[in-house]
């Protein structure tokens, strides 16, 4: 039925589409109900508490038996300096007036935390069938212990070098991210997104240089993507975007309203909203700083600068300072539930394997 | 034996290949093998005078009687003033001394013509199968006269708006670019390359957007890469970088040198060579000056002001005043005879086929 089984038989699913881990945009609800329906459902951990990510790992298991996957960031902070944030501060100065944001209200900061010890400990105590990183890998040490745990250890790549280097590492399979795709870009060795490949350029070099499966995202909504993904050699999809707006997608109306009219150059790589590049719809924020500033503010203490001017201009109808996170291929998005959506996506894929080869 | 065979059809073909016209970098020999060997090899007559693209054609049909493209660019110079000129100029200025140039000879120019009167007689005259245009389409007239000779013509498009736009405007297929292509980008109503999506993204979405069939360009070197299009709904690929290391292609040894040392990372999309957005590798001047410069020269003059400093460093030894084109799928190249390649590139689009369907 696949024409390749690699990543169905290390994850034990039934569907090789795993559901990308969205943070703020997806929970328990969307990563239940792709496991259930035979993909691989992602809990994204970063901007989670310990006790959040426990109870979310209950919520999923309560609604099914089967496979999921845990996402971490492994972000360090060591491009922090004060004289990077006054600068970036200072670009928002502008908007205080404007936007009725007190200057002081206009702080770096973040929720979302790196994996650590407590992670590792969480993680030995609940075994998760997969566990994905994202920006590289923790610690060695870490990841010994991940794997010794039983878990599945999966990573992104966006060049031939950062796939050799995370395979080099342990990982069991290795997701190919080309510069369509949606959210953060795991870039953790390469230095700049205009040197990085698409998908369609991107997948085939990476399947010859890894012995591991890979997993292909960016571009990819619908049965011709999926296609089009193990045509290039990949054994499985990430997908995100499509499940954007879906009934467990937890992106509000005003992203819904944009996910539904979005188009082929809806969006952008920007590092303006969190201070790392990330594709998403193009906004007057990236136009006026972006989209890719010089010097950014660290990640991921972006955040924290933009979310007062977000919240009041998203209170105000606008959606110009909302880090509203998407992929190239938003406008092959639809509604519906995100099972049905997993179990039409891999029916579509099945239609297309046919189509090529004349049945 | 194709899943797809509109394009097949249409141009009166056996393999839906089309090689890229690439202006400098491949010539009658090529076309003719590519032709030959069934694919639709392409003459860039964008810099070639008059008397030239009749030898070329002449060229051809001694080799072979089967169909193949003209290729033309319908650029504007509307962009062009003096202060941007001058302000180009001075941005080589710190080379000069450097590279032995004399700064009298470092002036715009170039010898890149748009398709006109002169054009259009010798396509009513010499009616090739196909005529495609870059950069948009010339005036109405002018393409109903093509038309009116029997000539299927194309045209480029970065973004679903460009593909409705030309299909519109009465071309019979569409070439659908994306990020990965080497070469200059077909772009005429987007303005900038940073919202333009990668071919895994741009194909389903001009697939659905227009009737006529569609060609998918970008990050396509071999029978996975083929595949993958025809599963993303194309009904032909274009083909550029894979064929510039074959024995037909004009690339000099040390632009080989770089096709064959290429990696995913090593190209750009600049405008530093001529003035509008091109992908190829990057170099020390696509590093100082772009790889996207804000106030560029006007296409194509700015290939007048690199001239001599690309002379004076390649006689050095160096490449990095070189404008050597190439796309992201670079490392799948290899060396050969391009009417080989171009069956075993179908060969190897087959053998995709049969796998994706389980036999």
């Amino acid at each position: 039925m696949w024409p390749d089984t690699r990543v169905i038989d290390l994850f034990g699913i039934g569907i090789p589409i795993l559901q990308s881990p969205m943070a703020g945009s997806s929970g328990h609800e969307m990563a239940a109900a792709v496991s259930e329906a035979g993909g691989l459902g992602s809990l994204p951990c970063a901007s989670r508490s310990m006790e959040q990510i426990r109870m979310d790992i209950g919520a999923v298991r309560s609604r099914t038996s089967k496979p999921f996957n845990l996402n971490f960031f492994c972000h360090e902070f060591n491009a922090y300096d004060e004289t990077t944030e006054q600068t970036w501060l200072d670009n928002f100065a502008p908007y205080c007036d404007e936007l009725g944001v007190s200057p002081e209200l206009a702080a770096s900061g973040s929720n979302l935390a790196p994996f650590g010890e407590e992670h590792c400990q969480l993680v030995e105590k609940l075994s998760p069938a997969v566990v994905s990183f994202h920006f590289g890998l923790p610690a060695a040490d870490l990841v010994a212990r991940v794997k010794s745990t039983g878990c599945v250890v999966i990573s992104t790549a966006n060049t031939v070098e950062e796939a050799v280097w995370l395979a080099e590492r342990g990982c069991d399979a290795i997701i190919a991210q080309g510069t369509e795709a949606g959210g953060h870009r795991g870039m953790f060795l390469s230095q700049t997104v205009t040197e990085q490949a698409g998908t369609m350029a991107l997948v085939p070099q990476i399947v010859d240089a890894v012995q591991v499966p890979v997993i292909a995202a960016g571009g990819i909504a619908d049965g011709r993507g999926i296609a089009a993904a193990f045509a290039l050699g990949a054994s499985g999809v990430q997908i995100g975007t499509a499940y954007l707006r879906t009934g467990q997608s937890l992106a509000n109306e005003m992203y819904r309203a944009r996910l539904a009219a979005g188009t082929d150059e809806a969006t952008v790589l920007t590092n303006v909203f969190s201070g790392r590049a990330a594709r998403g719809f193009a906004t007057r924020l990236t136009q006026d700083l972006g989209p890719i500033a010089d010097t950014p503010m660290a990640f991921p203490m972006g955040y924290g600068v933009l979310a007062p001017f977000k919240a009041s201009a998203e209170a105000a109808g606008s959606v110009e300072f909302s880090s509203f996170l998407a992929g190239q291929a938003v406008g092959l998005g639809r509604e519906g539930d995100a099972g049905d959506l997993t179990r039409q996506l891999a029916d579509e894929a099945q239609v297309q394997f046919a189509r090529l080869s004349g049945r």
